[in-house]
């Protein structure tokens, strides 16, 4: 029985990396650089998002939310000029805590991927299973708010494991907090040594001009014709 | 496909409640309330457990910790010698996001029910999975920090309506947060109007004795010998 239960899961991650791949091929065919955005619920994923969009030197963004339901950061994003589609997780895809490359693939008809070169995908907010499924993207960034306390890459190692970059958002409230910024970086690095790291505050800004420059950087490296 | 994955869920949920009612029937048997708590990452669930166990005006609590992986709660726990079981989801469970009945079932033997009025059943940080798997519980809480933003009932609805109560952590914060507390609550009226709401600082005390009374009512009504 539990057998049985663990195939299925490897069958889907097959199945799932199968279409993430032709999600790869479609946004390589049109040079469009894919970045897959996580974070626990209310870490500041869009925050963070609206901070950089309207001003990456010249990069064409649109961004692909995901959502159990509703649209909400959607639209603070559509009211920043930037083309955005939603993908509810619920009903469509059985109210699923992340996304997957199937979903994904149900959206990229919707996206002007000609008219991008950028492509951010805001996944659900969860720290555990969109670790999970590739998404056909070429980076990973996950958002990590210091009010969510030190432990959490001890607690989500796959979650950090799986990034290039982790943020550590809302460092503007660190001096309200009990929190040790030296042992979280020593927590994330004891689990993923070659993760950049970057602290920010969507709030005040700090930190924001080097997480644009990220972004910049991976899309020239990803997205410039061969 | 996609209807077959559908049914494949739902026996899943009925196979999930024909077990949460086992293990409903052997905490009755031992006269133990059973609470669930549940919570995104980080908002202060073990926090709120630590505020309180020691002193529940002879409520005598036991605690089962869900983790992914690793036990790091389960010891901040049983430093205030309190009975604690680990549960980890990986790599038993697939590194499942959620505790279900079963996993609850098999932790069940390595607790001494008949030494406790009370356990808590600490979930895996999650606003997805969890309120979709009844374990045999009594109630439900959820905790929300404020500094998570007002739109986390309209965006984790399932989870919110899914509590008889909602502990709005982290109060201490809101000086220093663009949080409207006015707001989030009325968006936690708007998807349960039945939620009994506690706001708390795990940090400073404040809400913790009414929160500490909610659980020695929910006790004494759950546990009492009929």
């Amino acid at each position: 029985m539990h057998r049985t239960k663990i195939r299925v899961v490897e069958d889907a991650l097959d199945a799932n990396n199968t279409i993430a791949r032709a999600n790869r091929s479609d946004f390589d065919r049109e040079s469009v650089a894919v970045v897959n955005l996580m974070s626990a619920p209310g870490a500041g994923k869009t925050s963070l998002l609206e901070r950089v969009v309207g001003d990456l030197d010249g990069v064409r963004v649109g961004v692909l939310e995901g959502d159990v339901q509703g649209s909400i950061d959607a639209d603070r994003l559509a009211g920043l000029h930037v083309p955005v589609a939603q993908i509810n997780t619920d009903p469509g895809f059985g109210g699923e805590c992340h996304l997957d490359a199937n979903m994904v693939r149900s959206a990229v008809p919707t996206l002007p991927l000609d008219e991008i070169d950028l492509l951010v995908i805001e996944n659900v907010g969860n720290l555990v299973c969109p670790a999970e499924f590739r998404v056909g993207e070429d980076a990973r960034v996950m958002v990590s708010s210091v009010t969510e306390g030190e432990d959490k890459p001890l607690k989500y190692p796959l979650m950090f494991r799986a990034c290039e970059l982790v943020l550590v958002n809302k460092i503007d409230l660190l001096p309200h907090l009990d929190f040790d910024l030296d042992r979280f970086l020593y927590n994330v690095e004891a689990v993923n040594p070659e993760a950049r790291r970057i602290t920010v505050s969507a709030r005040t800004g700090e930190g924001v001009g080097e997480w644009r420059q990220w972004l910049i950087e991976t899309s020239s490296r990803v997205g410039a014709p061969a």
